[in-house]
């Protein structure tokens, strides 16, 4: 499998620590965002969304990262990232649409190019926003955990793989994580396993 | 069961238009957002993180739309919304993550507010902006679309639950759906079906 992946992309991320966890042979296809290389024709050609990520299979591409990880999750069965049980897994799932669809979306690139571009928002202006919608996400992510190592017992799950990348980005965009201690704690306990510190963005051959 | 909504609550609108094609009996209780009810102790006592729509089942109180429908698709089997084949299936969740990641979250009520109150945007400005994440996202769920009468094949699935609610939103702030057509020909085709037209907003207890 082809991963199309951005060193910094939050959503590759999540795609980059899935497929280690699971132990999937891949090769990883650097776009570069900050060059617009997802709206090309190399790239829209594979993925008309024009969006990061994209995995290539035996099947065709699939868009997506959230789609990637369930397929992912269908055809490789052998170390599972949901629980069996549905309540269970919607658990899981809730906790990832949590991050998946109220954070990282309004806080994406191509949103924030919007408010300097079109709405020109300065940059305090636009840190501000950024670390608003983290933070309002991390105080509703801490009311969801408990006391274990990971986001839903002892083992990583897809909650897991969608908080790390989360927390990484906070961290750069300097959100005080010292009301998340749940959080904070999680973090540092995944990034133990070479699972996720290989997929980090400092780790990938397209850093810069 | 019970579903908190609201009538124009787009996540919500999903899980109605669910309920519905499942045949599931269900209650629904109305939570006003404009009032901002949704962050009341009344309600984040039975969903902390005190966003529309959560589902009260017999085993506890589920929140997250995407998560409620998944769930819905594991314990109610009898009219499937997902294909049983892993990669159409994962066909069907990419589009529904194009709109319920790409679309929805950055037009969301609260992020409209933070726009008009923080960054003292004006109103002509802020519909300029929920249009433009509109178009961008319908021009490529268009380019994902076939010929058949819905999003994948001759019935519903979740792709259809997504779409229309979205829909109805584009039309009402008025984006122009002639670059749409397959968009605009699903969405009047579900909306010949009782399960969708029930839940629509302006046929809602809570409307105004």
């Amino acid at each position: 499998m082809k991963l199309y992946t951005y060193f910094r992309s939050s959503a590759a991320y999540r795609v980059r620590i899935a497929l280690n966890l699971k132990n999937i042979p891949h090769e990883l296809v650097g776009v570069n965002l900050l060059k617009s290389e997802q709206q090309g024709e190399n790239y829209t050609g594979k993925n008309p969304q024009g969006l990061l990520p994209a995995l290539e299979t035996e099947q065709g591409v699939l868009a997506q990262s959230l789609a990637i990880l369930e397929w992912l999750e269908e055809t490789h069965t052998d170390t599972p990232l949901l629980p069996n049980d549905p309540w269970q897994k919607a658990q899981v799932r809730n906790f990832c649409y949590a991050i998946a669809c109220d954070i990282h979306p309004i806080d994406n690139l191509r949103v924030l190019k919007y408010l300097s571009q079109e709405l020109h928002v300065d940059d305090e202006q636009k840190n501000t926003w950024y670390r608003h919608w983290v933070i309002e996400g991390f105080k509703k992510l801490e009311l969801m955990l408990g006391d274990s190592p990971f986001c839903f017992g002892d083992k990583p799950t897809l909650a897991d793989v969608c908080l790390v990348p989360q927390v990484f980005n906070a961290l750069r965009f300097k959100v005080d994580m010292t009301p998340f201690p749940k959080i904070a704690a999680i973090y540092a306990h995944c990034n133990e396993m070479a699972a996720f510190s290989d997929a980090a963005p400092e780790n990938q051959p397209d850093a810069q």
